[in-house]
């Protein structure tokens, strides 16, 4: 409730039109009301629609299809992360309007084409850290940015990623995924002054299983300008890309 | 080395101006320079400079003190962490101008004032939070952000951070700073459409001595649009932070 | 044995009616039986009854129905719990009268209703917290308290919890349960003088898998009136709202 | 502010008294005095008041006596905790009326006799588990609880825990404070049907150290009822008992 | 080689019927002889024969048949130890002469009945750590100790444990498996003066996975007599046992 | 209260001369009588005196005086753990008789010399590793057992082991103390069929800080026969090599 | 670009030959090419090439085949690691010249024999360690150096390593695989002055899960010149080794 | 005892020169002469000697000079690790010879100037690595190694290490020294075909903390060629270089 229509509601009190009782109904529930509308701000300026993400694991095909259902009938582009196969065929047979990106394992309900703005890159160290990379990708593409991807620039091939040195230098924000060692983060930091949002993938054996490796190096970097997320979290960092390239494209 | 410098020297080169084996010398280092030439933009860009940042511990007053001097020289604001009252006073000993922030532990060496642009909000936990909390505060401002700081700000006393839910949501970039359980990054984040950068602190006992409870806590987070610095960085979270800002400033 | 039919005995042997290697044999193992006296008046006290239950894992269908027919011989509502569809059917197929709570996992040999007094409240943060929140909420239930759910209350939609202030004021003691970050016990608790059991699930990936995160947010929690049990422990904290309530509730 | 205040406050608009722009400005600041009142309302139970407890580590002994000066104006039996004799020499210099506990590291400000009601049991396994449990039961004391200690009832001395076994029994809350292996707490929780609280210690070397064992031990407890707070945390241990006691002894 | 067959061969030397070059041979691989000759003579004292135990995981049924028929050769009692029924069958198949032991998941090849000689006690907690405590029974067993049994005697069901008092103290070693949280060593071991050789098991679930939990408390025991194995070496504990019983009983 | 004793008690009662009354109350209190009676037999057995070491870090060295002091009026050969120089000096001051062994940090109180029966060795890594080797040396001695010491015996320095060779295997008990890698414990255990204890010890840096690395070393030894100790535990294992040594020779 | 090219490129500037345009362009990817060059002549120096081995898991076999047949195009002797049956059947069936070692679970697609030069030594202690210790030696002998084996070798076995004492003199690099408690490095590091590359293994149960206790333990060692990989890397073992061996060879 | 001298022995006894008693009193000890043979040809391919280094914490510098002074006496370039000040005015106390290398901490005892052949290069990444740089650099120097340092070239400073890019190419052994996040490791073995030695050092602070993160990060690289030493182990990367550097050398 914003300072206008509370003073209309005063207002109305000392007028008569409203009973003190009513107005202690209405004023009751303010607190959660005033924090409800900061949401409501929140999901107006994000335009096209920004619901909760949908993550997979642990729920039924069948629930996952009846969640979508509902969220995408009041909003564009919602979310499902980590969804397979089963699960688009789910939603499919349910009759839902869904698209469907198996490697970023991410499924779209009711899908509506926005606009790029701005720049975000995503770099990946390996193949194996490609569904991540995608998940960040596609996460930051269905919410309005345009996104590049250098991918298979992990430290072997380094050469790759200075071949891409002016892209980076453009972007708004960069997302770095690797696996194994992580070290990749450090060196892209090391080129640009843009921020850099590091995901750590659980890709490895050994040492570097579960990915909590590449974590601790991405923690750790001396490079300034880098932030890391959860281990796998490609929409995580999607959604932070998003943030930082609105603004930067001034679109928030 | 620029490309404009360079399409002169060729020209010199070619107007027989420069020897070609003059200008061989003057190319043997481009690679090094042409790196270089990524921070040299950078620099430019930064305005009032942005030098390395000396790490003070493992370092006596005096190898500190002559780093400074001579970074000093060639740039503005040059910051020292993590610097105590004997780093201070052998600066002073040694002729140097300098500006000392205590709390922050951050002495910035030939400082020059910064108009803050944009802005930087820097929220923190508790008191015992505060060193690390200054030290992003003090780094974003010399940088030439605009900072605003609202500290002792935790889950125990969560009106105080509801009450600036307004300068929050102008923020372009909001740190927050916490040790304990850290809970005050998934707050934050679930409040705003900004982007959210966590900093773990060491402060706390048991489970959170050294800080790895908050940062579990941070990393794991379900709230989109949170990225994650090491321990006590609050050097690495006020860089970050400029970066964002200066992009949504339209500084950079 | 209790002091009453010790001096019985003494008297009667005073009296010559049972000789000194009679009441020898007797009183040899008093210990035991006097450590066992203990637990029979916890037996008592319980009314409705709360022998040991049974942990599924490890052990056959089979195995589990055994110990269900020979404990629900002289207890009601005895509780195996991770029991899942198998352990059910084999439990009908015995003949077992058994009620089966599929989300909770549990089953319920020798079921007999309850009244509920007093109240606990169970609060979980997302839908993947269910089974865990159901083990504790049905567990106090089974155990003759009066449990109110409020479920999907995460930080995410802190609101939902607030709008549930008052049950949560009312409650003898407050369950907590959530996987990720774990910072929903701290919130809760900074609104409650109420003591709280907070759970930690192993939902989640990366530094969120096993539920390693949120074990240590809720251990390293600054507020004040929070305990916390093993991951994915639903029966314990049943088990100690059921104390905590009882007492309470003047039941015990 | 509640409901009646806040009915009043309408009828007075309503009745021309207060203007609805002098309403406004006392409405503004609603939500958080609506949450503060749910905080008020635990103040008023507690009666001689529940502030905030002060963490003296990385606090100048001048900070927490400027602190406890400031709580204490208003509140009795401020609690300052790991607060040494500087800090008490502190605070007696500045002419503030303190009591204090040198072994729980209690330094009370505005103390203020309460009495105790119900029955707090704490119970320590070896001497140098002290620290801990005098910081358990003097916080439960200063709060208005009857407290009883066993002490140096560690495993090897099982005989004399078992010599308190109807003080147990007629306990509302137990706190057991053990370090080393902390099998103490099962052993309690085994032997009553009342809610225990168990507080490892970081007493110990090897494997002890930091009292990570103590903490494993404690979570991983096949005994019911038994919950877990962080390591060496007296402070929170007293709290919790607190909050249950009262319930109990229908204090709240 | 033994004393006694060196002086022979080098007076054969001496008296010409062994050339040096034939005792030079000889002599040449004196040291793994020698070696090999300590493990011989263990080989003797042990009597009915202690060749290595054969580990299955990672090894094809038919792998393991065939190490057990050649071991069985020269050996009795040989053991085969994470055997399940799929490497007893191939053993029948093969035509070999076993004993299996399901839950122990022994297999003994060339299997010769021992009698028991001084008493072993084997301790365990609840009834999932039956593999491991039959593993060190079996082991223990077929190695020539009588083996007394004390099983679900946890910390739940201390009475059954003190029932069995007379028994533990007879003992020349006890073996104590438990999951969980390990309790139970500490228990048996503040009641006997025997050494007593605990077992951690990978039973329980959140912190108790894996066994790390049980390990960190038997090993922070503060009772004298205790120490411990590998989670789940039950074959170790047997082992042990029966090194130390041998010794009390005075075969060795 | 032995059988004998009760029955007398019993006949008591039987022929009048003691009331049930009075029996009742020396009843009361047999359970705890009954365990201490268990802890008695223990005393008795062990001869020359067994009480509960003192561990000397949190305590005071007036604190621990009075504990030796106390202890010794009924104990002779009093052990106090990690005895530094003002532990002995204050014992000096007070009056008391004690044997120092500063290597070993440990202080004997009211020392009695005991004739050492059967064997025990312990093997040392390196110099670092002295104190603790010692500590199980020494507590060994003190508690009659005979002790032989073969010190800086690493794998490095392989041959010394080997030398001593016979002198490993005519030990009962065998202690091997290790820091670093902790690798001995196996090498050890593969030359003898002697029971092995092995103690890993803090020294070290990097991985082997603490002591993990050897501990982790010991317990996954594939060598059978060897249990560990808790790291830098010299006490308890001097402990357990004395039951053991004690039960070989016949002395138990 | 070599310093003789790029004299050129100025001179033909100088000369007009170039225009500064052109010759802009051509510097402007010089840093790149010097790299490139880099990688280049690394290339050269391995001679029968020395492409990236391509990592199986998490690649469908097709995806595998279709890398392997690019790579083969132009390099010989190209490594597929954790090759399965699956995927050697798919490079059968697309018709690729392949050579499997199954145990190793390496595909060399292009195989070219190669004559080994030098000597690189490959120990393992046990036969569950032979997958790691054969991916070590096969891509050793791939890469053309003589490999000799030394397998099952463990501590258990020590008289059969010292038996090939002078094969481990005479290596120029040797690699020691082994999981449990992973000692077998340290001793055959101090039986020798050659570089050692240990590989821990993930073989094991309990503490040795993982291969994390045989990791530490390697780390650990005092033993000088021992060096570790990860857990379970043959293939870099056989990397490092191979190029130790050919610089000693004077191949390299 | 070489072949030739066991002939000797035994045509001595064929003779009758020796009598079969003396000769088997010979022999008895052979088993350790041989392995100690074996240590003495270590010890004399190493030619101007290589004593086992002197690890000085835990020590006092009276003992680390007695220590020093007889090793000393028969070898030159003794090494003393970790050694400060106060061992070297000890050294110079007792007149001995010494060099110290402080920032190293190295004290080499009976120094003696050794040509350095081949060529080993140490890379570090910062200033606060230097001392376990220069342990590496001034081991290798001592034992007769050609070195090269190129320092301050951490991730940042990319430019600096390329600049060396042929002295590294030129290398037999690089031994890279890092702390933060460890990745320069990655680094430079992707620039050469060189044995790389990585060695984490335990600078920074919150996950970089202790050198856990550098030493995940180098064992968990992907680039191959590297391996990994204990954190801060500077000597045993020196001694590793020795060892291959002299292979490539042809000095061994």
């Amino acid at each position: 409730m914003d300072p206008e229509r509370l003073r209309e509601l005063l207002a109305a009190v000392q007028g008569g039109q409203v009973s003190p009782g009513a107005a202690l109904e209405r004023l009751r529930r303010l607190p959660f009301e005033d924090l409800g509308f900061a949401r409501l701000d929140t999901h107006r300026a994000l335009r096209g629609g920004a619901p909760e993400a949908v993550y997979c694991p642990g729920k039924t095909p069948e629930q996952v299809v009846e969640i979508l259902a509902r969220l995408g009938q009041s909003h564009a582009n919602v979310l499902a992360t980590r969804a397979g196969a089963e699960v688009h065929a789910a939603a499919l047979a349910a009759g839902l309007r869904v698209a469907w990106h198996p490697t970023a394992r991410l499924l779209v309900a009711n899908p509506v084409p926005v606009e790029g703005v701005g720049l975000v890159v995503v770099v990946s160290a390996g193949t194996s850290d490609l569904p991540v990379a995608e998940e960040a990708a596609v996460t930051a593409e269905v919410r309005g940015n345009r996104v590049e991807r250098v991918y298979d620039a992990g430290v072997a091939g380094l050469h790759r990623l200075l071949a891409q040195h002016p892209l980076l230098l453009e972007a708004n924000a960069i997302v770095v995924v690797a696996g194994m060692e992580g070290a990749l983060a450090s060196v892209v930091g090391g080129l640009v002054d843009r921020p850099v949002i590091a995901v750590p993938t659980s890709v490895g054996y050994g040492v570097s299983a579960g990915g909590w490796a590449a974590l601790l190096t991405m923690l750790a970097t001396c490079v300034p300008g880098v932030a890391v997320v959860n281990i796998d979290n490609g929409l995580g960092a999607g959604y932070l890309a998003d943030r930082i390239n609105k603004l930067a494209a001034k679109i928030r």
